[in-house]
């Protein structure tokens, strides 16, 4: 039964373990409730990518994230992240839609594995591309609140 | 003393946090030998791909695995993990080194940040190109054994 609330609630394509709670100190209902507030954490991620919007972006990541996009060193600290995702908004529009696979809890931190798809506006020609990615987040909880940690996208679409 | 040995140990470039431990039931001695373990499995990872031995890599690979090699869906299952490897090995020769800057354990589930850089020989060409990626690995304890569950990688050479 909670199986199946998971998999509605999640959108759960494969039949893979969806959520793996191990916490000694909250189980139960504090578990599911992390994994809604993370669940909203890649939602509002989403929104504020198709929004192409850098500063919401950033309250989404905790204090001491990395970032690593695509062509790109790890960026690594706030300033770097959000100079990062400034560079990436000047050049592309996004037009894309995540699917979530998998939410683990282990107290205060936390991995996800998601995809997306959809479509990208090159900003200087207006040209649109079909853009997917495979992502890999690790979230920590800072001061009560779900945070992004760690990033990493890499693309699913064929090699040109 | 500790946080030095570490940084030796793990030839950390950054002031983050290398090894966050929250063990509950098996702290302090335990935990660095699941680093060690960890960072076993991560050089052997380096040596396999170098050897472009996909049946070895797939000896590190837990039960269900998850592989997300760029421009391709996820690899979800045993059998789609090593189909890729040798899908990778037959179109590249690889030489790289893979620098690891975090692991964190929590209890059968650990992630590690690591990039990797050195040269790729296409095989049908025999042409060279370097070759630099950042990579986010998932483990699980499966059986007493660290294993790979859930590994993404991205290139962070300039888009060409």
């Amino acid at each position: 039964m909670r199986e199946k609330t998971m998999k509605n609630l999640f959108n759960l394509k494969m039949l893979i373990p969806l959520v793996g709670i191990s916490m000694p100190m909250s189980p139960g209902m504090a578990g599911t409730q992390s994994t809604q507030a993370i669940e909203q954490i890649i939602n509002r991620y989403e929104a504020h990518l198709n929004e192409s919007d850098a500063q919401s972006i950033m309250r989404l990541y905790g204090k001491d994230p990395v970032f690593m996009p695509q062509h790109s060193p790890a960026q690594v600290g706030r300033a770097a992240v959000k100079k990062a995702y400034d560079s990436v908004f000047a050049n592309i529009d996004l037009n894309i839609k995540f699917t979530t696979y998998e939410i683990e809890i282990y107290g205060n931190t936390a991995w996800a594995r998601t995809s997306s798809a959809g479509k990208t506006t090159i900003v200087s020609s207006g040209m649109k591309i079909t853009e997917g990615n495979n992502e890999l987040f690790v979230f920590k909880k800072e001061d009560g609140e779900w945070k992004i940690h760690r990033y990493l996208f890499s693309t699913t679409t064929p090699r040109q």
